[in-house]
């Protein structure tokens, strides 16, 4: 076969492309492998190949988004391929493997691990995981801090910038998370209409919090910090009773760290305030799953910043950047873009047109308006106070004060 | 010739190139041309060359520093080339128009603006201009807002900031102005032995200035706002009483925009402070000329804010940016960043290696001993005062207080 041009791989393609990409699976033919897809084939293809010993994943990164027949620009195959090597590395392994990757069919074959389980999902079931606030605090300090040039050779930094330009992945964010939820000029935003009076009031008119916005949006497209995954919510996480597994990160690009810290934590709000709300209505919400999740919205937080204090005594070596005025001011400002970004992101998930299962699986209309709203609330909260909150038990107390107040 | 493989043109080769690349003199063969060269040729090969009647420039970015064989990163000859294009249209002419760019020979030929002179000869000679500051501050303005992401569509301000990534140059920077006057590590700085206590109490050893430094410095790397010139000292701004013109902008890149500001009002300060000195000492110094330039330093300052909300109301269109709120912080972090880089530009000038004529003249070692320590005094100030400073008036205020106390 000609992978000389882009072609859409098809499943038989999908096992033949493998054997010639990759000796993971010997001397075994395509013909006796297996193949299935796993993803909805919308934006990329991603498809499942075992020899009923093993197995990997091919990731195809798409032209066109299929539905709509949108162009997509593919160099984004490319970030995810570097993403995936370097927060492998700085991780130790808690990113999978890339065994081959092709520029031309923007094509990656990685290691499989379908041995953990799509965090939303678990925390959908309410499964507790009680490693998880120090796996995912030592990752995201781990794969973070590391990148900047604090710490990194500022040339290797610099043409690290230039390969991670990520306009597409980007620009879908500059709207749909920093723009549209407070300006809905492309009438995308979805929420049930009675909630138009509380949305314009709360967000559509509300002067000082769009300035505030504007802040973190323009912060998002020029402070080129780190190089972040870029879409770290609940659904790039996986997880298992003994570590956890980050990717989907056709999204990374260099921006500021507290946007992927901001992200982990605002997902975390949602099955936290729609299981109290279940608990309150009518007794059915999960208590020791809402305790654990206030803890680990909690010791996120403190651990992150309490180990990436450590490190960056431990890895930050330029005199001037050791300077405790220096380094104090700026974890302080992560810790500002964490929750202003935390705020954004339970903000975008609730009122804009990419929902979380958490939000859509309420099927009494009453109670998502209320879930609605409390979350907007927070959201807001985190926004307006991030430049205030020191420690992640006042993060929880100011969520569950709002709860309150609205559920009285 | 063959111009498909880079070779250093010489005087005769720089004729042919010249009328092989561009019809600017119609028929004119190569051997009725005049050339000479007008630089040191030391880093690039700057040529003037005429037909008797008129003229262009030739400039060839050169592969290594010739005195010492180092290399150079022949990228910031398109650089320069692109920053002249852009600043020229966006300032409507205030930059050389460039005829021809050949990305192989790293040649542009461009416009002959000899009628203009370099504006630090001319303030050595105590030349006054009266519009200078009016006019700056416009190309200030009209050059840097709209590279911004306020007003540049998104996805092209991200390929401007990637075209412009410029590791040679800004190394340059990071190392001379932003690190060694504080922190000599390579043994470059030049100073009278016996300012050495001077130094190490006021920068070396002087960390709550360090850690300041350290902010300016992170924000130099990391914060892609606007385009720069990058270099834009008096020696880039060539003058005469009509207009100034801008050039040399191969140390180009996606920076804060503060950073070109703090430059211009910078380089202002060492005429004003050593011709006061003079002033003060034997009467010899220049009081017109002192006047014009306090006037010159307050009024830069303050036209380019005025211009730069003025414009900001016409040019940004997005809603969230022209929220008060978020616009009076954006302007007010710019000015914090002039008054930062204003001070390492001092600074930089006064102990590190690369001087200015300005102190370099002095030839009482006293005088100018004592110039340099008002001026690093001075630098400190604006650097750790660089976020309560309201206006130009209270800039010159501390400047003459600092100068008085020293001198009295």
């Amino acid at each position: 076969m000609d992978y000389n041009n882009y072609f859409d791989l098809n499943l038989e393609q999908a096992k033949q492309y493998t054997v010639a990409h990759t000796d993971f699976f010997g001397d075994e033919q395509a013909n006796k492998l297996n193949v299935k897809e796993v993803s909805d084939g919308n934006i990329n293809h991603v498809y499942k190949i075992d020899d009923g010993r093993k197995s990997l994943i091919l990731k195809q990164t798409g032209k066109t988004i299929r539905t709509s027949g949108n162009p997509l620009d593919q160099h984004r195959g490319h970030i995810e391929d570097k993403c995936l090597e370097i927060q492998r590395k700085l991780s130790g392994g808690q990113v999978p493997k890339v065994y081959d990757y092709n520029e031309t069919m923007h094509v990656i074959l990685m290691e499989d691990v379908s041995e953990f389980k799509n965090l939303r999902y678990e925390l959908k079931k309410e499964h507790i995981f009680p490693k998880f606030a120090d796996q995912i605090s030592s990752f995201m300090v781990n794969v973070l801090l590391p990148t900047t040039d604090l710490v990194l050779d500022r040339k290797k930094k610099k043409a690290l910038v230039k390969d991670f330009i990520n306009p597409g992945p980007c620009d879908i964010t500059e709207n749909l998370v920093l723009t549209e939820p407070y300006y809905d000029y492309r009438g995308r935003n979805v929420f049930d209409k009675s909630l138009l009076p509380f949305v314009k009031q709360n967000l559509y008119d509300n002067d000082i919090l769009k300035a505030n916005v504007a802040e973190l949006r323009n912060n998002f497209m020029n402070n080129a910090q780190s190089l972040l995954h870029g879409d770290l919510h609940s659904g790039s996480i996986f997880i298992n009773d003994s570590d956890i597994r980050v990717f989907d990160s056709e999204f990374s690009f260099y921006g500021p760290m507290g946007y992927d810290i901001g992200n982990v934590i605002g997902n975390l709000v949602f099955p936290y305030i729609v299981q109290k709300a279940y608990l309150k209505k009518d007794k059915k919400g999960n208590e020791q799953f809402i305790k654990w999740l206030g803890t680990t919205i909690q010791v996120i937080f403190d651990q992150t910043f309490a180990k990436m204090a450590g490190k960056y005594d431990q890895i930050v070596k330029f005199s001037f950047y050791r300077e405790r005025h220096f380094k104090n001011q700026y974890l302080r400002s992560i810790k500002n873009d964490t929750l202003g970004y935390a705020g954004t992101e339970i903000i975008r998930r609730t009122v804009g047109d990419s929902k979380v299962i958490e939000i859509t699986d309420i099927k009494d209309q009453k109670l998502q308006n209320l879930v609605m709203q409390i979350l907007v609330k927070i959201g807001i909260k985190l926004i307006l106070n991030r430049k205030v909150y020191n420690n992640g038990s006042e993060i929880v107390t100011d969520i569950d004060s709002i709860f309150n107040e609205m559920t009285k």
